[in-house]
């Protein structure tokens, strides 16, 4: 039993090659990878080797969003037994750090999952981790459906940050993956006016399709005029905009979009600095709530609003590919091609 | 043009008579009631000439779930004109008191609605209002949709009180009218796993029909074995359980089934004291969250929830009546028949 | 009896002139104006005509932190008499919109006082105001400490928007008024390690003098520099920093030199955009939360901190004025001199 | 070196008795125990051999209030080192369950920490616990002050629970060791009105002293009598009631007294049943939230108010024994004297 592995080693350069294949030790597991989807921080990492203020610092297994089925397990494991079907949540954290006292283990002090640490990631055939870095999904979930529950577990924090309730409007900007998952999971919150905006028309008629009240092609740059035609379709000034474009204008755009006292969370960025309108976010009192990653009941959620029914999916897996063909899943995924949402690594045989 | 009104003497003393026709003053409107809808503290008041530590302090004019339509504009009025279609929000504040302050409205020291002065109602052709207890519907909800806005404001209260949301397991114990409305508010609010009870099976189906992931027939009067029962349906403790009952045993229920720091809401009581096991209570950190009326901002979110067809409350209608018939309607309202559920008088001719 | 008022013609135009005696209307109250303090905002509207997106727009009474007495009380006033001792809550809203809906009336959608209309403010003998705006104090509070109630009411409106809590550490950037009232009411609260900044030595040894465990002279302008002092002196990160300077480099200190998962709050601002590090917003994930004026529960907050001698906003007071010297005490304020805080100025005769 | 401990066997039979000598394994440190305080708990598990629905299950030791100094480290352990002083923190949770996930540790649902393990206790003289489990003091902290942590993290818990802020009003029932440390640390949070209660009034002497603002001496077994003292002695209704006598009229009273909307917080409680008045819970919306041992936060929060000397707890020890006279120390507590507030056990030579 051969375990391959996709290996960044420097940006534009993944070997597929050999990795060992390990036995769990106490409070482990070895798991039989299923399926990886590709996110925006590995197409980003691959083609520049670091990714904000994270620095790729040896070669490391790449893709971090995965479904896996128990294959081994070590000493003192009591939440999982072979066979288990899971899904992997990605990240450590000391437990004993002021933040994870007040159970903020994605700000852990110790650990610093925000620096990025480059683990080793999911693209290989078995992985030896944690047991408490496993969460069980029911038959009705499938592994690709499980690849997608990181990102979701992602957006479960975006709109809980956000404080996305019944009866409220949201506002989101672009219509990528994790901009359709904050859409659907604000519906299912309970949000009745959401509008989503892109620069690719193809997108938002998707977006429609799963579930958007209103959608709008954003091809202007003029602030004023952008963040009044938000408002003709909406009917109304959002209550919290969710920005997930990365790019400066709607990272200003969402300031001024928002209602007075209401909130704007950055899910993405580009430029490590960007200009803000402090006078109108001081004066409408905007709540800034960044969110990174998840707190640790997200993927519990996650899985929670897949397997209900409540969240779907599927329709995002737009291409598949095998572990051997990783860089080329990636360079679709780095297309930027409209039909181009998730690209889906198969990693068993 | 003559203003006919259903008047409440006595107990069991319902006078349909003509009532003065007022011209609106400032800040006030006048309304043409389109649909009431009869609630169970109007049967309870009619029944008993009291309601909780209520009492009735002389003749009134019954009900308080209305639709209507704006008729004349007093002086001053803003956010409505003539022609309007709205809904009465009931209640009065000072809008000073330290309650006021910080937003409980419902909670005002000086006015108390807590203690349920005995307003004149809407069960009426015409009524001079507060403008300020106006909330337009826009055209897609019905006047009796419209009608529907009170009770469900209640719904929302409770479910924000009990904090419910995405991915959260759901106890509601009773499949009345505020049962059904709790368990499609939970519902829109992102739960996953929402089980209602009853002692009628009809009710549970059509709990089934409205949302609801799993219903249970409670017949039993053993604690420990309906609480089995309840975590064998659901496939776990839920995190929030709604008593919308007002019977003993369900009181009792409710803190004994859920999670530990978990949250109760009462909405319904029958008997004004009750015997609860306040050493589970403190060891499970079970809170107890009662809700009275709704908060202000209740309103507009049910509005949200039934014209964006997140809760459906047309299949609740079971027996309308006219405004001459307002006694039939509170005692067919009061039979508990299983197939009656929310009883609605016609107010216009 | 005459009435003299403070009135701001243009910028650098105060003109000290006979307004009218008014008599009050329903639901208002005539008072007799006893201290008015100056206000950081008085100086900038006065040197410039505008303060951020406001702008003067006709001749208008300045001041608008104010102590009085109620001298005569319209129709409908139940709150206040004659004679009772108030201190004055600026601003408007309408109670309806949205925003004072969920009892945020500081942010009201119609009024706008985040826009910042130019009310005749409190620099006269009389004044004619809503009874509503009026908050009663009790015997042991000044009529100076009364006049503070507005800024301290802002500070308390700034420590509860920081969410400061029982053993919190917080960094206070700024020793003007409203920093050194912030770090008393921070320490009100229960914060256990405050360290406030300033360039001014003077005013670090006052605030240590209030209460502030520690202080910390700045005078360098390298960010990384500043942040391991502040760590240094602290031992700690700041869980929470409020920025009171208002001037850029402290705007981007206070986001580098927080804990991650910590919160910063925008007091004051100069420019109207500033450039900030938004990739460390977002992988620290930094709570950004302005706050504008105050909620509507802030008032009798902060008349229980000073009643109660837990917030001592007497050593502030260092400049007194006659209401004729309305501009000397303006001049005073703006100069920026180490010994000048708050210059009060005295209405009546 | 011997190790001697005070076992419990059954109710009422403690044997002083030599205990094994353990070294630490994997994440444990030995630490040699200072000060133990006798917590009501240990006194009535030594009268009965039973608490609420716990059952004493075997010999064990007793005492769970201890401040320690590190005597040897295990592998692994990086929190604290030989010679470090330490409070100890009772209970263990798995990290795993959905409570721990949502960061409730002290109701694990898989260790169960509120039915009470009978984990051996600390008057012993070494004992082996997990690293995780310690606090470092700073110098200013003595050994007896240490012993308070666990308590007064009790008491941090309960005001957190009630969530005390600056400018409430707040009412304790029972001046005992948790109602007094309730009194300072509401006082700390910036409580600025707070009535503490009691049948003795020596202790509401002792009271006044450590900084409530009112003490009512409570002999009346009239609920609305005493209501109506309450209201006049705090000049108003208070925000919230911490109800730390555990006795069934101060139960019904705490519901009874609070005001509208109000909050109700049962920390300690007698019989496992009672009557409470749910018509007026519901109709004034009494919030009810139990606090039950504390959130893993609270023991830092506590060590930051002792040290930063923000609350007093030396004047609480009143009775001082050697390990070996814990009975007397247990019988003495348990004697209600009134000049018998905390007894403390020196666990080394």
């Amino acid at each position: 039993m051969e375990n391959l592995a996709a290996v960044l080693y420097d940006k534009n350069d993944i070997q597929i090659e050999l990795a060992p294949l390990l036995t769990p030790g106490e409070n482990e597991v070895q798991v039989s990878i299923r399926q990886v989807g590709i996110c925006g921080s590995d197409v980003y990492l691959y083609a520049n080797g670091t990714h904000g203020t994270n620095q790729l610092h040896g070669p490391c297994i790449i893709g971090h969003e995965a479904s896996a089925v128990i294959t081994q397990v070590g000493q003192n494991v009591n939440n999982v037994k072979v066979g288990d079907r899971i899904v992997l949540e990605p990240g450590e954290f000391c437990g004993e750090c002021k933040n994870c006292l007040r159970g903020i283990q994605n700000m852990c002090l110790t650990v610093k999952p925000y620096e990025g640490a480059n683990d080793n990631g999911y693209i290989t055939r078995f992985k030896v981790v944690k047991a408490s870095n496993c969460h069980k999904i029911p038959d009705n979930v499938s592994d690709e459906e499980g690849a997608f529950m990181e990102p979701l577990a992602v957006a479960v924090q975006d709109c809980r940050r956000a404080r996305v309730e019944a009866g409220k409007s949201v506002l989101i900007l672009g219509s990528g993956s994790i901009g359709l998952l904050c859409m659907m999971v604000a519906k299912a919150m309970g949000a009745t006016n959401i509008c989503i905006t892109d620069i690719v028309e193809e997108r938002l008629k998707l977006a429609k399709e799963l579930g958007a009240t209103h959608t709008l092609l954003t091809s202007s740059k003029d602030i004023d005029d952008t963040v009044n035609k938000i408002h003709t379709v909406m009917g109304e000034m959002p209550d919290i905009t969710i920005e997930c474009s990365g790019n400066t204008f709607c990272q200003k755009l969402s300031v001024m979009a928002t209602i007075p006292a209401g909130c704007v969370v950055f899910v993405g960025y580009g430029d490590t600095d960007v200009t803000l309108p402090i006078a109108v976010i001081a004066q409408r009192q905007i709540e800034i709530r960044p969110a990174w990653r998840y707190d640790r009941f997200c993927f519990p959620i996650a899985i929670n609003l897949v397997a209900s029914g409540r969240v779907n999916v599927k329709p995002l897996v737009t291409n598949k590919f095998k572990l051997e063909d990783t860089v080329e899943a990636i360079q679709t995924a780095s297309s930027r091609k409209p039909g181009v949402l998730k690209c889906m690594v198969q990693c068993y045989e």
